[in-house]
């Protein structure tokens, strides 16, 4: 392997990413360059960040706001396929990983760096899905992983490893969980949750309020929803990014969007995640519900099967292949009649759609009632019974002689 | 069409199966024989059935208790296949269609009947599903459907109908909604309903308590797990209906199971329902949640293929066919390993899985954490991710020539 | 039902068709306009149709020239999916009648009819592809059917029928097979190929040199393909039309594309059909022979998963679909890299592909080959498979707990 | 890693298996156990086996005849899926390895051993097949992939690495391609196949007689499929191995079953092959023409959806899993009405289906034809139409307001 100058890191300021920057330095001799990307982990997160790249050894830090892009072109697409990992999670961090993979190789482009890093662990999913999109967007450019090739196996020897160089840093020594927020979910893991039969405790959820403790009183909400996107809530137009954040804040505050699950990783291992996507969890309830009215049958039975498939390609980190963009292309197609408005109820934990309505509706209450109309004639049942069912009658007709 | 001597009516005992039975006589000129399917609709709904069976002029009247039966060879297997149609009907009315169909052929083969009737409408599926089931059990039986013969188009003229031929009834003029219960749930239709801008009031709900009457405080079970079937509750072993019943009450109390949708019919119109399974639903969050322990991601991934198959062969009527029986095989095949325990809690309208279990885990706590084991070595990732996005990495080589 | 004033019919030439304007004119009390659609059945079909409606009753013959339009909109895209029904047929019949519907809809717009005629039979698919058009297109206007209204039973009868009212008709009263021709394909159904146990005899086959009449000597031809559809054909740049055309007569010639299959008609009955499809035959070799080249396995087998389903809507007459229109966009996605070249062999009843190339290859003969190279490190394949068979590494250990 | 104290190798006789003798000896300090499988791979290749795994450094040599098993458990299973990779290869040497791996893992566990080995490369399918299989079965064993781990890179080094132990060895330094055969088929891999571009020479094909050469004289024979198994050929009853061997003959004496195709391996890379599967094609078609009779349309295209799943589970090497397992069970259920007898033509490459019949058959003379039959009637055609096409009139309709 030719020698590295200059690696772009994926850069959170956390613990990890901070001792990535000395140890890329030291074993590769060659220039960091920090990049952080704003998925909308949080402002505290971003915080003097760029300080602290500098301080670790960062020779400059760059920071992208993708904050609409990732929710208008990498949420938004994910939503009209449906796509739920394993019948449940809503796909927060799976989501993310692509859009950021994608800004941090522009960045290493631009700068002229040879090489990409990451401070995704050696058991996990998301190496999996960086080292995918580097590869569909920069095969050209070396990948460090540096959790495959330190022998740091602690949160006290990556805090030692910093003290060693007097790099200044807030992190703690007990951090119970590991946990990965943007604008669309925060995920929890390890603590009691790697015993399955441990329930979470209080300290699991972060961003919800307790449905035990949340108001008593419902709220209902609407939402309006054109093409398959959410374009308003509560009458009031809004971005992309900006939907979901006020959906966030209704849907946390009434304990909307707890998910406790063991799901397959793509590494062969499974692992247990708590969840929290209380927007989200509104936004994907709402886009059924309009589906409800206006997808025929057949054309819903494919949009679950495109959702199945899309739910394992963007949990697998194959946002850039040709088959993802295949199945997006197919979910759009059927995305362009989802257009209507659903009114949501917010209830100690629950989303639930009260009302729907849309001009592409192909319910009808003259069609769906008892009386005769000019559209369907009673009559014509009894030839379509016979028809439907006629392979059935020639095999037992055929199983009778 | 050759002459009816005898014909089987599927009966309920309602008003449209209460008229039928003279009209049969008179349109057809045969004997009546009533039978009625306990399926678990309830009790009163049986009381004096034979009674009134025989005074709306029918000359005999069967009673089949179909019970356990429905839940453990129909249910079950179902259960197995994790069907759900449209992403939320739990299937009941489906679900019983065919048992009650195939116990009515036998009843029909044994009395010497040449004709099956049933009461089902011309706009909606269970016509298709009981003359589905008809096909492929008993071709050579005619079906009358009199719903799509007759000319009687309201309540009141049914009632009318009964009047004049002084056959005593008990039903009312007005029916708010159209109801029909099992043992797995209960549905409701049209009334307010018939408008999708109408959000359900409280008399749309029967079995369930209103989740926000429902106790402040949540109550935990636990649902033992045996080759993808419920074989005990709270640890007390229990018969597949009697499992079904009590998580039904516990269920119910807690508000658990409500569901409103717009579902597209088989017969190509769209109609409305609010459906309550409450002890079905904690039956499914159940087998889900130790499937998530056993099964592996290919064939988590395919047990939901079957699911969304089965949802619309068991939804279509399509019980008693090669394909149906091919699901439902394979399903069973992936159950064999879907055996564990698991802790439910129920609060005002949900059903939450806390605590899961299984001997057939493939979740362990070892491999799933941080720190090296026999299992599983990090350097193993490298080459897996390497390999795992190879056919991008060439793509992209390529467009970059 | 209101008046009939005009009718557009879908008019061939043949008997049927030309009984069904006066048929129609008779019982409908309405002015028949012929509407003949050229989809390259051939022109000895086309010579005098215009005399030929009018003599039979019409008050004006309308001829669209379709020809190139099928191949280019219905055919390629078509194509593009891979859609083969049961897995032989390559749905020659079904590509053309949407295509026919929508233009005798266009007519029936602009010459201000309120009604549509087809001559299919009910027994049929193509009365369910021709109204299930109709239904997307113009659900307006009124459809007739004459086969299912009509006593008329027998080619006897049809001549009878014409020659009582003086309409002049050279068909024959023996007509051993059924057959249906458009540019991609001619069917022949009927005559011996009734019972299943015949072999196809000479008489069977139209287009199609038998194959053990066929040249001693193989011909080699290049096909160009770009975005999945063909462009040129032995370096010669060709319409979509000409490319089939020249095609049809390059595998007819050498005995390609025979079909003799059972297949499942939507109607729920089976028939039995050979079909001749040599240009096609050829078509459908070259695209795939270049998806071996460009797409990657998952694509690969989405591809197939594409074109089994679309084969279906096809075949039933869904084309004018939201589903179908989603995977037509999905497959297309696809084939934005289907660009290269293929050589064919053609010998005795078979299309061989013995020579492929593309430059959006992912083939590799470095890669591909045994030794090292900067792509693939055989240590790598070490990783992949641990981990790609963890899931069953960790089961087999819990069985042997 | 713990000491090695007894491998049990699949051994072949070739020169890559002979070299693993010494050099597992020699790096692991091992007692080796060579085991082979007889799966019909030709008896010139079994012929003094024993003595040369000796001569290599074998402490003994099992061999096992696999052929009736492997027809009878592995190729018939998957027949009655369906599966063919990627449209064309009928995985001759994917079904061979999972019974070749059961086979040796229960000798290792007879002799005692604790580790396995094989002589895949590192770039191939077969390494995945072989541990996948492992994996399954043993887990508590160490498997070792010589290809993997040491730097022999050529045939000239193996054949100086056997030289300087004075091992001998009749191999020559040229192989021009890389072969596999079994009872199912011969594969050719290498030379000038490599370039894509290249036409397949006469010293690939190793089976089948050159088309062009065939015979002029098309031959026929008859096939007899009971629940989707070939019982009998010619009416000869026949062990699933002996018709599988007599249609070899059959076939490639008429130059059928052969495929040269550019295929994705499971590591990521293509790779193309010429593959010789003449019983095989037969067979096929053989089964698949029984189910053109017997299965009805939704029962025929699930059993192309668990052919296509399962092609890509068997060449996968994913046999021992509970997914394939499931699929398995699925397609067997549908091939319990796969009975009937087909006439197939045998002609210069092709094999060509020309009768067919079974007591199951779903096809009717009487109901296919035009006239009138108790079952099917035509004017069921017009109900079932308008309900097949109503979500689009609905759809249609709310467009044009």
């Amino acid at each position: 392997m030719s020698k590295i100058n200059k690696v772009v890191l994926a850069y959170s300021g956390g613990l990890d990413t901070s001792a990535i920057i000395p140890w890329l330095k030291e074993n590769y001799d060659c220039e960091v360059v920090a990049f952080v990307a704003d998925v909308g982990q949080g402002e505290e997160e971003l915080i003097g960040i760029e300080e602290k790249a500098i301080a670790s050894g960062a020779s400059s830090c760059y920071i992208a706001d993708l904050k609409e892009e990732m929710v208008k072109d990498y949420i938004y697409p994910s939503l009209k396929t449906g796509a739920i990992y394993e019948g449940k999670y809503l796909l927060g961090t799976s989501m993310a990983r692509p859009i950021i993979a994608k800004a941090q190789v522009e960045c290493a482009l631009e700068v002229g760096a040879d090489a990409l890093c990451h401070g995704c662990t050696g058991k996990g999913n998301d190496q999996v899905r960086f080292e995918g999109a580097f590869a569909a967007l920069a095969p050209q450019l070396t990948v460090i992983a540096p959790w495959r090739e330190w022998d740091l196996r602690s949160r006290e020897a990556l805090l030692d490893y910093l003290a060693e160089r007097n790099i200044p840093c807030t992190a703690s020594l007990e951090k119970i969980y590991s946990r990965d927020a943007n604008a669309w979910h925060v995920s929890t893991e390890g603590g009691v949750l790697e015993n399955t039969w441990n329930a979470p405790n209080d300290l699991c959820w972060v961003w919800t309020t307790d449905p035990q403790q949340a108001p008593d009183e419902a709220e209902t909400i609407s939402v309006l929803v054109e093409k398959g996107e959410v374009v308003a809530v509560n009458d009031e137009p809004m971005t992309p990014y900006n939907a979901l954040n006020y959906l966030n804040q209704k849907g946390a505050a009434h304990g909307v969007g707890r998910i406790d699950i063991v799901e397959n990783r793509l590494v062969g291992i499974k692992s247990r995640g708590c969840y929290e996507t209380p927007g989200g969890t509104i936004m994907m309830e709402a886009l059924r519900a309009v589906e409800q009215l206006v997808l025929d049958k057949e054309s819903f039975e494919f949009r679950q099967t495109i959702g199945l498939k899309a739910s394992h390609l963007i949990y697998d980190g194959r946002w850039f292949t040709p088959l993802c963009q295949s199945l997006l292309a197919a979910a759009n197609t059927l995305a362009q009649d989802v257009t209507g408005e659903v009114v949501i109820q917010l209830y100690k934990g629950q989303a639930t759609v009260t009302q729907k309505r849309s001009l592409n509706s192909l319910y009808s209450e003259e069609f769906a009632t008892f009386g005769e109309d000019d559209v369907y004639d009673h009559s014509h049942a009894g030839g379509f019974i016979r028809l439907y069912s006629l392979a059935s009658r020639i095999r037992a007709l055929n199983n009778q002689k």
